[in-house]
């Protein structure tokens, strides 16, 4: 599971406004400095249980801050975000059906063209990402349709794959998103990218 | 208790490990684009109550990865600190202490050099600093000795003093260490100086 040395591991849940901010950024800083990044889709909620936390929109005050905070960096990054009516959400179909896409086409394909997908889909339009029609929709362009969408996010083997993913980011301590991993060290946050950037681009200190 | 335009109000809390390394480099970041800090020295522990948060400490993932994320942000910035076995503390004595040099010489003075040297008490030299003896040699350069120190933190005057600036900074919405306040716009997080130095620069956006 753990990524090579020019790899960047990058753990998101399709319902993190600041994962999605993290999102339109990583891939040119990673290749700026000679890095692939690998899309590593899980559940945050899964890792309440160990840490003890619970979501930013469970505390009030700093989920007011955060709302401000998202905008604000969203508008110095050049990206619109608008966080949906339905928030947070389980991101358990979108998630089953990254690792397909992975499983089928591999990392930077079709996996990485559908996480953008969805995530503009959340973000953007405000659409529920959790409806099997809007995830046909945007499966479309990936060679399925909402019936094999269905299909999917109910089979067995999808199902396997992604608790796998899940347990083994909980294994690695990851416990929120954005979280990237490279060679072992451990960023949080999309307020980590300029340090991130610096520590690909010096080898670490 | 709002700053003016140019000012930056900087609430610390004399236990955050973040909030020392954040008071190593507003200084100079605020004088490079015309501002002045206001250090505003408030307790975490009082904001609790209102967020239902729990401090860093007693969510050992994230603690773990915050021990590891503060020596990593340290060596960035150059700086050195190393978490005290007495670990977190209550600042109350530091805080009423800050305040009465506030009021004696001035927000810029002595105030500011006697943060700077709780901090570094604290952090490099891990020195306890809610012991009087302690707190009275670091005074010692300011003109107070040992026993000064014993009345004017028991003193009722910098006891109400030091309880406005906390509930102060809760009207404020702060609830956590560092926070920045500038023209309303709050930047939470030594992370966020990057940002809070773009903002400084162009104003806002």
């Amino acid at each position: 599971m753990v990524g090579t040395d020019r790899e960047i591991d990058f753990y998101l849940d399709f319902t993190s406004p600041y994962a999605y901010l993290a999102s339109t950024q990583i891939d040119a800083l990673a290749e700026k400095f000679g890095y692939t990044v690998i899309r590593r889709p899980f559940l945050i909620g899964a890792t309440f249980k160990t840490t003890g936390r619970k979501p930013l929109i469970q505390h009030p005050l700093v989920w007011e801050y955060s709302l401000h905070d998202v905008q604000r960096t969203a508008r110095m990054l050049g990206q619109s975000i608008n966080i949906p009516v339905k928030f947070p959400i389980l991101s358990v179909k979108p998630g089953r059906l990254f690792y397909y896409f992975q499983e089928r086409d591999g990392d930077q394909g079709v996996a990485k063209e559908f996480a953008s997908a969805v995530f503009q889909a959340y973000f953007v339009e405000q659409k529920d990402i959790t409806d099997n029609h809007v995830l046909g929709q945007i499966c479309a362009a990936f060679g399925l349709d909402e019936a094999d969408v269905g299909e999917i996010v109910k089979s067995a083997g999808m199902k396997v794959r992604f608790k796998a993913e899940v347990d083994a980011a909980i294994q690695r301590n990851v416990f929120g998103a954005p979280t990237f991993i490279v060679r072992n060290e451990m960023f949080w946050g999309v307020d980590k990218l300029d340090q991130l950037g610096k520590w690909l681009e010096t080898g670490g200190w």
